[in-house]
């Protein structure tokens, strides 16, 4: 059974969808369309929101691992994991049936569900998800255990991101806020059906295309550290888009062209504002269905 | 006569194709494209570059006033500007005969080449680069002369702004930086017509249409200061577009929306990034020909 749900905004502080969504008519409408379900809403970074920033000091979606839970915090987004934690966690031992904290990507991604695991559950949030949204994508990131994560979902039993995008860094954009409210609503309305159903659900839904994340692509680099090229015109919001041999990558300063050599892929996250400093370039991810 | 010619990257740290142009191919091709001019090429902020942000401590392009150039510095950026002018200015007494500043902008202006006057030579300036650049946007910001701005362009005895968009804060695209190339070899170009032909290239050239600055239109807020309304999806991203008494603006968080009450403008610079802080929702333009 689902019933308690955390939904968390504001993560990272010049991401505006979870934040607008928190301060607008979308947070009552969610409450009033889903009363058979508890809901706590969350600011996540309020003092990275109020400056319009990623983060004062370090990441905040990245200081929920049990180990940096259980450390004495060295920064304030350490500090604020440790406080959320204490308030909707713990960690160790969830007391929210799902959490699900909202994000934005500068990349074209379009409104993205990333799940962390894929059971029964998240396999038939997925397909309804897809069935009732045709345009989302849904992104699986199992690559290891769902509690292994750093992330600020895992403090529950279960936890997704809503990722949408394109938005720029600090801006809000009214149709980027509508994609991931609606997409919240989804979630929320598969919970329901999830109480009322269980996996029956399963078979009454569309087998639904997914992607499975599988690594990350870096920047050329020169010997001294710096960045030698940028995206290719032809790659550049191509997020989800099939990537093969041949196909052009990077632009070099000096004119030349870095084609793909490897495997057929689906590129994403590409040219992440959020990512630039760590050189990350895209993300790649194969297909399967759900 | 346009002798020395001075181009400017990176004066906001965090708008690649400034930076980008001065390290690549681009540059050299320039230097050998218009060898008859001496071209000079500048990193504006390199510590806000380093960082991937718009300024460390305050906005560089508004450091450069006759009296913060005369003032002791009190922050980094005012102490770059000092550099600068010392430079390649000084401001007082001009010894570039024009100063190009390369900027970006998250929204969607397109490539747009903004002039601090409208005399015979930006006139032709204009006409020349609407006419071989049909997508380029002319921009009047001749409010007040262009000594009275503080932007770094005003250190040479003309200057302008090339500002392409729409571009992430801190994201390199190829094909803004492209636009951004192609609008400064036009500028150039021009700037050797008129050393061949001088004032008799404005009746060669055809009438341009062009814009002109009028004012900034702020967000809604709350009596407490918080924001309470975004910019309405039918306004987002028609920059320079026709905007008319009736016609939507500001999607509320309640629900309510407000319209365009004042006289038929063109708003651009709509839900720029730099300046959410400032609370501008876009600056409005008046149609008008070069």
């Amino acid at each position: 059974m689902i019933n308690k749900v955390l939904i968390v905004g504001g993560t990272h502080g010049n991401e505006t969808s979870g934040t607008t969504l928190l301060h607008s008519a979308y947070k009552s409408a969610i409450n009033s369309q889903f009363g058979g379900l508890t809901i706590n809403f969350a600011m996540g970074n309020p003092r990275a929101c109020k400056q319009n920033i990623r983060y004062t000091e370090e990441d905040l979606n990245r200081q929920f691992s049990l180990t940096s839970l259980a450390t004495e915090a060295q920064c304030y987004e350490a500090l604020r994991a440790q406080e959320i934690n204490q308030q909707y966690g713990p960690k160790a031992a969830p007391t929210q049936d799902i959490v699900i904290d909202i994000h934005n990507t500068t990349s074209n991604m379009g409104p993205t569900l990333i799940v962390l695991q894929a059971d029964e559950f998240h396999i038939g949030l997925s397909r309804y998800v897809k069935q009732h949204m045709p345009s989302a994508v849904i992104l699986v990131e199992d690559e290891k255990p769902p509690q292994d994560h750093p992330y600020l979902c895992t403090i529950g039993k279960r936890g997704l991101m809503v990722e949408v995008g394109p938005q720029e860094q600090g801006v809000c954009r009214a149709t980027i806020t509508q994609q991931a409210f609606e997409m919240i609503q989804h979630i929320l309305a598969f919970c329901e059906l999830w109480n009322n159903k269980g996996r029956a659900v399963l078979t009454e839904l569309t087998v639904a295309p997914a992607f499975r994340l599988d690594k990350v692509v870096e920047y050329p680099l020169s010997d001294s550290g710096e960045r030698v090229a940028m995206i290719h015109p032809e790659l550049q919001d191509r997020d989800f888009h099939l990537l093969q041999a041949g196909d052009p990558v990077f632009a070099h300063f000096d004119g030349n062209v870095t084609t793909w050599d490897g495997e057929p892929t689906y590129p994403h996250f590409i040219n992440e504002a959020a990512y630039q400093h760590l050189q990350i370039a895209f993300a790649t991810a194969d297909s399967i269905s759900l």
